[in-house]
């Protein structure tokens, strides 16, 4: 199903990661949050439990295969999970990898500002630095091809 | 893995709406949101992809047991589903509906308000009932034995 006004039913206007025939990976090049990923399901779907239970299995696996490779690539604080769409009910999943010293932790990031985006020498080093799109997409391809071929889900 | 200072480490405060050996789910009698649950793992592991692939999948089956179970019930305008952790950092699983016309919407409930807390017509009889707490447990567990003895994930 394609809904024309649906920002997510169009090609993505974000650095693509990753993409098949059931989903893909962008990056959203987010000015506090550099390597915010999301994973977006290509049809117009609202909810999980919209999907079939193996459809909803090969969604979580691609989500967890990004988290993985962010964790390898930028050893964050910590991973942000969250598919909420009130505003787009198309369904995508934010991945987030959080630092104790960026702008909102340990808030969401869609919650209070804890301080202002002037970076701190951490930040600078471990977060603003530009993300390696082409080793990123490598190893998110290398995570989801593992996941999806393994048998056990 | 018990950790002393960890809040979910220790038995729920919560109303307990059901639990196995491997995780529980409760719900958080929150002012705004009655509805909503949260899905908590009982070990103290911190990310998704700590856990082995048959445990991420057997946590989101229950995921989506509550959330079908929650649509059943209170048929919400939007779920909401967000593993964040950084003020806890115990696996855990927000699972949210949300209403059109509830405190935050169409931002995230961790955003800015977008009403004050007064109740419209529409809210008192939608949202802001009293959860028959039975009933709801009673459908979480059907859905959750139902997803966790299908072969299918």
């Amino acid at each position: 199903m394609y809904v024309n006004s649906c920002a997510l039913c169009s090609p993505t206007s974000n650095t693509l990661l990753w993409q098949d025939d059931f989903c893909r990976v962008v990056l959203l090049n987010d000015v506090d949050y550099p390597a915010y990923c999301r994973v977006e399901l290509l049809a117009h779907v609202q909810e999980m439990t919209d999907l079939l239970p193996l459809q909803r299995a090969r969604m979580m696996k691609t989500v967890f295969a990004v988290e993985l490779a962010l964790r390898e690539i930028f050893n964050p604080d910590k991973i942000n999970l969250a598919s909420l769409g009130n505003k787009t009910p198309h369904m995508h999943w934010h991945v987030i990898p959080r630092f104790e010293n960026d702008r909102h932790f340990p808030n969401s990031h869609w919650g209070e500002a804890m301080r202002d985006g002037e970076p701190t020498a951490h930040d600078q080093e471990v977060i603003k630095a530009p993300v390696n799109i082409e080793a990123l997409a490598e190893k998110i391809n290398a995570h989801i091809q593992c996941a999806l071929n393994s048998p056990a889900d």
